[in-house]
Parts: C-alpha cells; sequence; structure tokens
C-alpha cells in the first residue's frame, strides 16, 4: 500500500472529542472516523487489523467445534417475544415498523436468533454439543457512548452459542472456551489479561466469566487478591469485613441541626462514618414501590447487585413525593408503606451505632442492631473498598481498572424453555437443552489492546493484528536514485510482507512521526548515505532498537525479525 | 467436519414456501434458515460457501487497489439529508428515532457514508484515484421479498465506491473494475454471464452497468441481439421499428360502443392492434398530476424509461375523479388541464390510426400523426419486444431472463456535490471529485450459483466455492472395521483438503442423496467390499463418474481431482 493514496489522514493534535489514549490515537493515526455518537467507520488501516483479529478468533473457535453461521441484525419481535425480552429490555434495544407496520428489532445480542437456528435442527442428544458462533453487527442504544471504540452503539461482535444435554456436558464445554479465550487474547497481544467471576446481567444465568484487560482507562472496577486466586468484577465481588466493636448503650434521640450527610454527622457528634447507618434510598422503575437500603456509614451501596437480589431495574431517588426526611432516615421506628427495607452485611452484630430519627433535625444514637432492629436478614448490597479482606485467605484486597474485552455465560434453559427448544435423550425423554453463551467484542478488543500498547509516539502494534508488518520508509525521495531504488525494494518486500510504502516526498521527520503514530511493528529506511553502503537502516517500533542490513540480506533479516516478534 | 453434528438438516420434501429452485434447495440441504420475510439465518454449509465467496471478491477487489473499510449499517439523518435521499426514498428504507430521539437510519447503501468517510480525508488530485470496498449488511425494506436469498430484505452486499480527479480517470477505473467483476464472477463459478447496459436508478448518475446471470429464474429481462454485440436490461433497450403504412384517410368519428380495450376495438373495427393508438394513464406520486402516454396498440409502456424521463415517481391510475372517458382515450382534441402528455417513438410518421374519441362510446380513424396531432416530440418509453430489430446490426432481438448479480455506476458528481467534497486540481482550484460505485449482493450470487448448477438431485457446487471439497462417506458404519478406517482416512484427508464426513451409520441411500442434495464436488466411498481391495471409490458430483482408487494413491488422486474442477 502506498500512503499517498491511503485513506485515512495522520493528525498532529490530539482531537478534543477523544477522552480515551486509545481514543485519540485511533483518530490522529486514520484508523477510524465519528460518523455518529458511538458509531464509527473503521478506515483501512483498522480493517486490516479487524479482518486479523477475527481471523484469529475465527480459528480458536474452529479448533473448539464452532460452526460458523450468520444471523441476521434484523429480527422480529417475535423471537424475542418468548424469551420475555423484547419487553424486559429497555430503550437500549432498536425497535421499529416495518413497511407492512410488522414490529421488528435490532439485535443487541442473538440468543433467541441462535435457539431459533437450532429448533428442529438439533434433535437428539447424540448430536450435542454443538457450538454456532458468528461475527456480526449489534446495536445497543446506550445512553452514553464515550471512548472511541471502547464503548460504542455500533459493533462487530463474535457471539457463540453452545447446547449442552447435561450440565456435565456444559461444563467441560465451557472449560474449553475458557482456554480458547485466553488463547485468543493471547494471540492479539494482550499482556494483562485477566479472567474474573461476573454477573451475567442482561443474558441471565448463573456462572459467568470475564475477561478484562488491566488499564487504567477501564471503565470496569476488578478486586484482586495479590496472594490468592481470587479476582472478581465489582459488581460481584466480596470481601470479609473487619469486625468492628463500639461501646453498647442505650437509645438515646439527639439533636443534630442541619447536619444530614454521614460527613455533617461524624463532625458533629465527633465519630467515624463507619459507627453510622446510612440509607440510600431506590425507586423501583415503572412502579410507585420504595426500596430503603441500610449499610455502614462507610460503604457504598453496589447497585448490581441490589438489582440481581431484587430482580427489579431501580434507580437512585430525591424522595420528591414521599414522606421520608431526606437526611434523617433512620431503621428506628421507620414507618413507610409500600418500601422495601434492606440491610447490608456490613451492619450485622454491631451496636453504638447512630442513624436517623425520621424527624428533622434529630439522629438516635446507641443502636444495638440486634436488640433494637432485629432484621429477619442481612444482605451482600454493599462494594468492596481497597484493603478489605480477601473472602478466601483474608489478605487485604486491591482494585485495578478493567475493560471487558470478553465474556462467557451458562445460561441453563433460560432460552431452551420458553422458546421450546426439546432434544431426545439417551433414554427417549425430551428435555430442553442447556445452553452457553460466549463473547467477545471485535472493535472494544482493537482499541483495549491500543491502550496497553502505545507510547507517548503512538500505536505500538503487536506483529500478529498489525495492519502492516513493514513501513518501507525511503529518505529524499525527490532524488531519482532514491526513488528507483525505493520502487523497487517496495515491489520487492511485497512480495513476502505487508508493506505500507511511504512514497510521499515530504521530510524524514514527517515520516518517522507517521510511522510512529501508526504503530507499524517494523521501519526499514533507506537514504542516500544507507545505499552508499548498500544498506538499510531497520527499527523495531517496540523497543527503538536499531540495525544496519545489507540489503541482499534484507528479506532474510526481515523474516527474522518478524518471526521473534510473533 | 461430522456430519452427525452439522446444524443444517436436509429434507426430502420441496418446503411450499420454496418459489425458485434455489430457494428450494438451499432449504432442503440446510444451507439458510427464515427468520422472518426476506430475512435468512445462514446455516454452517452456507457461511461456509459465503466465506469463500467473500474472499475471491476481496482478492480482485484489492488487485485494483481497493482499500477494504467498514462503514456503519446505523446511520444519522444528517448525512443522507445533504444527497437529498433521506426525503427521496420512500419506505424501502427504515427509519427510526434513538433514545435521544435524533432521526437515524439503516443504510440500504453506502453512497452518503463513503463521502463522508473521505470527506476531509482525500485532498489533492495527487491522491487519486482510490476505492474504498467493504461487506456489510444493508436494509431494504422491500414490498415483495421472494425466492428464497434471490430478493431478500437483509443482505450483506460487497459495495465499492471510487474518486476521482477528471471524467477520463473514472472511465478508465470504470473499466478496470468491469474486468475484475468478470473474473469475480468466473472464479465465483458463473457460466452465462453477461454485462448488460442499465439503468441507475435510486443510484443517480448516467452510465451504468449490469451483470446478468442467465438463468430462467432470473426477474429481469434482458434484450440480447444475437447477431452482434448488443445488450441491454428491458428498462434501457432500444429497437428498431418496423415502418408500418397504414393507408392515409380522413379523420372520422365512429361508433365502436362498449369496445373498450385495444383488443375489443381492433375485435369490433376488424384491424390490427397496431393500427390503434393505446393511452396509459399515470398518476404522478404526492401531487395531482396526471401523465398520458400514447403508445402505438401493440407495445408497453417501459416504466423504468417513463420514470426516468420525467424525474418523477409515477403509478397507474384507474382515473378516478378525473374527467377522462376511460377506454375512449384519444389524442386528438383532449382537454385536460394538469396532465403531461407524452407520445412514444412507435407513432411517429404514422397515419391511419384509430384513437379514442373522449366521448363514450366513440373512436376516431383515420388519424395521421403529423397532420392531426403534430407532437412537439417523440420519446422512447416503450418496452422492446421479442423479435423487433437490433439498434446496432437491424437483427431480430431476444429477451432472456437475468439475474442481477453485480452492478456499477459512473455517480458523477451526484454525491460530492451536495455534501461538499473538494480537491485541489494541478492548477490549484478545487472541485467536486467524480465518483464511481460498485456492487455485489453476496447471498444473490449465491443462490444464482445454485440456479445455474444443479440438477434434480440437488446443488453442483463449483469446486471453488464449495462448503467442502470431500464428502467422505463409509458405508457399513455398524462394521468395527470400516468405522476404524473411516476415521483414520478422516484425519488423514483433513490435513490436506476440506473434508464433510458422514460417520452416521445409516443407509448407503440416504448417504448417497444427502451428498447429492448438498453438492459436495467429489465424494469418497468407502466399503467393506472396496477395504477388501484396499481401494475407494470416486464420484464427481458433476459429471457423475466413477473411478476406484488404492488407497496409498488417494490423495494423489483427490488433488488432481480438484486441480482439474478448479
Amino acid at each position: 500500500m502506498r500512503i499517498s493514496k491511503l485513506v485515512g489522514e495522520r493528525i498532529k493534535e490530539t482531537p478534543n472529542s477523544a477522552t480515551a489514549r486509545s481514543h485519540s490515537l485511533l483518530l490522529r493515526a486514520g484508523f477510524i472516523k465519528q460518523v455518529s455518537n458511538g458509531i464509527f467507520t473503521f478506515l483501512p488501516p483498522a480493517q486490516r487489523v479487524n479482518l486479523k483479529m477475527q481471523n484469529i478468533i475465527r480459528e480458536e473457535m474452529n479448533k473448539i467445534d464452532g460452526q460458523e453461521v450468520l444471523m441476521p441484525v434484523v429480527m422480529p419481535k417475535e423471537i424475542w417475544e418468548k424469551s420475555g425480552r423484547y419487553f424486559s429490555i429497555g430503550n437500549e434495544m432498536v425497535r421499529f415498523k416495518d413497511r407492512n407496520d410488522h414490529d421488528m428489532l435490532l439485535g443487541m445480542t442473538h440468543e433467541e436468533a441462535a435457539v431459533h437456528t437450532c429448533l428442529n435442527v438439533l434433535k437428539s442428544y447424540d448430536q450435542l454439543p454443538v457450538m454456532i458462533y458468528q461475527f456480526q453487527t449489534k446495536f445497543r442504544d446506550e445512553a452514553r457512548p464515550r471512548a472511541g471504540l471502547l464503548r460504542v452503539r455500533e459493533f462487530t461482535m463474535k457471539d457463540g452459542y453452545s447446547f449442552h444435554s447435561s450440565q456435565e456436558d456444559l461444563n467441560k464445554y465451557y472449560q474449553k472456551v475458557y482456554e480458547a479465550y485466553f488463547r485468543i487474547f493471547k494471540r492479539l497481544g494482550m499482556k494483562n489479561l485477566i479472567a474474573v467471576k461476573s454477573d451475567s446481567g442482561m443474558m441471565g444465568g448463573d456462572i459467568a466469566d470475564e475477561f478484562q484487560l488491566l488499564v487504567d482507562a477501564g471503565e470496569d472496577d476488578i478486586v484482586m487478591c495479590p496472594h490468592c486466586d481470587y479476582k472478581a468484577n465489582m459488581e460481584v465481588a466480596t470481601s470479609n469485613l473487619e469486625q468492628i466493636n463500639f461501646k453498647d448503650e442505650p437509645l438515646e434521640e439527639i439533636f443534630t441541626g442541619s447536619a444530614k450527610t454521614i460527613d455533617e454527622v461524624c463532625d458533629y457528634l465527633k465519630i467515624k462514618p463507619c459507627q453510622t447507618i446510612k440509607a440510600v434510598c431506590y425507586a423501583v422503575i415503572n412502579s410507585d414501590e420504595l426500596v430503603i437500603c441500610f449499610i455502614r456509614g462507610d460503604k457504598e451501596i453496589n447497585e448490581p447487585k441490589l438489582k440481581k437480589l431484587l430482580s427489579k431495574e431501580v434507580v437512585i431517588t430525591d424522595l420528591t413525593g414521599t414522606e421520608l426526611v431526606k437526611g434523617n432516615i433512620g431503621c428506628k421506628d421507620l414507618n413507610i408503606k409500600n418500601a422495601i427495607i434492606l440491610y447490608d452485611n456490613s451492619l450485622k452484630g454491631l451496636c453504638g451505632l447512630v442513624t436517623g430519627a425520621n424527624k428533622e433535625g434529630f439522629h438516635i444514637k446507641g443502636v444495638n442492631m440486634a436488640r433494637d432492629i432485629k432484621p429477619e436478614n442481612y444482605y451482600d448490597i454493599a462494594k468492596v473498598s481497597e484493603g478489605e479482606k480477601c473472602p478466601i485467605c483474608n489478605q487485604p484486597l486491591e482494585i485495578k481498572k478493567g475493560i471487558e474485552v470478553g465474556n462467557i455465560f451458562q445460561l441453563g434453559t433460560k432460552y431452551t424453555l420458553p422458546m421450546e427448544m426439546k432434544i431426545h435423550t439417551q433414554d427417549g425423554s425430551e428435555i430442553n437443552p442447556i445452553m452457553g453463551c460466549y463473547g467477545i467484542g471485535v472493535g472494544r478488543c482493537l482499541a483495549s489492546v491500543v491502550e496497553e500498547s502505545s507510547d507517548e509516539k503512538g500505536i505500538i502494534w503487536p506483529m500478529s493484528i498489525a495492519p502492516w508488518q513493514i513501513y518501507l520508509c525511503p529518505l529524499r525521495m525527490d532524488d531519482e536514485k532514491i526513488k528507483a531504488e525505493a520502487e523497487n525494494l517496495y515491489q520487492t518486500l511485497s512480495q513476502d510482507f505487508e508493506v505500507l510504502y511511504d512514497d510521499r516526498n515530504v521530510s524524514a521527520g514527517i515520516k518517522f512521526a507517521d510511522s510512529e503514530l501508526m504503530g507499524i511493528p517494523i521501519r526499514v529506511v533507506i537514504s542516500p548515505r544507507s545505499l552508499e553502503n548498500n544498506q538499510a537502516e531497520i527499527t523495531i517500533r517496540k523497543t527503538g532498537e536499531k540495525t544496519f542490513v545489507e540489503l541482499e540480506n534484507l528479506k532474510y533479516k526481515l523474516n527474522e525479525i518478524i518471526k521473534s516478534l510473533s
């Protein structure tokens, strides 16, 4: 490819719109162009990376007997009605009516379509296990697309769906996919990649693992134990809380004036947040029900845990229209109808606590949970904080930022049961097959690699997915001899390698900057001086290492370097 | 691939829903499954064909310096507003509002997106010519999807867009694509493939060629001259009409009673249809304007020509609400306001004709066009009929059925002008680059190959795009020796070939029928008898030719056959 013809302009300045390193670099290096909020065009360099990534993923999916299919982007309401998701998913799903007034939607994921594909096609236990997968466009109307390709509305996903006649068979296959995913991410050039337990979210099902690339730009919090193998997404992470003992005292109503927040109350009473009971109130969506959560004052509510516990969508409420006294809500003598009241594990066994008095200007101190409140149950609805103890080995936990680049779920019969997919078992009875599903966001992987593999000069592509292997960079293209030699070298090298040829008559500075910004693994420079010695200069993007090589040995040397970088 | 695990069931009976040979065969052989009207899932065998086809097309596009990109399926209204197509395209385009109430649409084609991609990226004449292309999902909400993959609503298209600094440069590049298309269709295994001049339809622009595969299931009429090279889609085809001379007589109003249609009038007056003037009336869509077309009674109106002439969408009207006398409309003394009146070339120079008298029960005879009507212009708005004379060599024309598998258009500045894409020319001025666009419907090609290449037993895949090269077909799988040898052969052959392994313990009849229905080019049978002689039986799907081969020569022989079939 001649850079003079390449669709994809390099830009020096960081665009204002860029909020993540990968976003900025992919825009600046001419890899992507925004079409609308969260919708991008992949320019030729990005599409080259994209195809290489897809081929790696395809190879690994085929190795575990995946069968590639192509299910549609546009689907009719009917197949999403049976699973219930046509109604349960909110406005992230695009719905429209076709010209015949038929309800249609854009696929956000393809569990229903996968069951439809295999319905009446897979009929017997001895056909299973089967896994189908595809690379297909998804559209999710995200409220807040951000950070370039890291959170978009339209994207290509590799999504796979497996069918099993028993839980044991699913477990066995799930483990195979788990291992294939590690191979994939390694081959894509990712380094700090871990698998963590996660919430299954809208997919349903019980067991779920996420593959997280640990980089600063990540928007997920990953709780990790540096001493044992414990790793979990904050959404499902747990910890052993330190036992705190306060003095057990009788209940007493105390004046706290305008002190409302935990910090204000603690300042006023000269106590620590961990001695208070915090109330956090949620409204249930599409309902007038309230949820009031009580949690130790130094802890935060973990909303994914809360939603999963309730099996309801909830949103923080400002209490407008309720009789609750904002800033003075307490768990002692709380009189409210139509509310679910929940207590977090962090309050269990504590005494000497301060809670709101449910009237303006007052709190109650000396609360003994077991004596004064007696909740029927305590629940785990708290976020883990850095330094809390590992639930496995009791050592202090760390929290890191991660990008979810893939996820795998055990779905059970969540889809096969309502969609009435049945198979014959060995004993002649019929069962609903058990499913697993397996996703990788291809574009997000591309951006994640850039997050992890770049420096102040630009991207550093791993050899396996680099858009081109070699940046051929002749200096002084106004020199006829150089130009002739460069053209000749371009033809020769293109026979064996993927070459981006900088055929422009511009300065060495511009050429070097572009080659570094675009992140091509190997740069080959020829100049009047190097040609005098019949040599080319090779520079490795990753290490900056430079070598001079005789032109007649160039192909041999490049092969060697490519092998060592692969 | 083991057939026992293959997602894709073979069915004996032709499904009721199938209206075309390819539709029936692709359903019966387990290649596709319908999800909704005009929306299909590609099962694993079809997706294998699909990927091979895409690779062939990709190779040929890259050979003519195409740069692969990926533009989005979902686009914002804005970029389609500038070109005017947001409004001019009807309900074939899916429009919806996103969660932020923003108008969005599903891409039916990507001219606007291609200009958006290159806007401010291509800036100078010396960057051109440039061609970008993609494989991307399109959605066209067709009124009448039909015939399986031949006319669908959702499909994958290879669409390419080129940019040029001069018409000469476009002409040169257009010719390159034209030749690449022939190479592509040949490599896809198509035989009766021709290029014809066509109408540019909604793409706009002037020059357009279609690539038509001549098969009975085609829905396009192709006008061809068997004597010279003239070929054109009926939409744009012309012919030299035979000069017909009737006796020149004075005008005379005659009673024709209830005779209304051309046939009735001819019966009544004992004349031939070619001696009459037929009136065909259209309403302009979204307007109260009428279009009245007069044409020789034996000819039909060519609606695409008419629409192009008018640059308006029109539809046949039943004349309700007009003062026209149905069945008696004539061109002599026709008094009507707000109507466009057009005369077809077929009437030019004729005399002695019969036309309606514009009153109930009467016609006028003796019409001499030049004497009595004196139209300012005659236009070509007629369909060509079989046997009319070739406009080039005056020999009788033939009409054949074709499937449009690809098309190429010269677009001029139809998109770059309104979207304000400009490039610097050599003399320092600015111009709007000139565009070409180039489409291939991948799924339609797949079905077209099946239309052309199949027999009563099933599909006959060309080797280049066959889902598997070899169908390994052991007989008597209940025999342990056969089973062991088959497994062994499957492993060995899979190292070098793409093998579909029929590992089922079913009859030879079922296995042979499935291998023929699925159209795998080579069948390799081992049976207790063949193993006695240490042989396998090879059958070529296309010819039915059978040979016995020693097992130790099998790989060599298969290589030879694959080469000869490629």
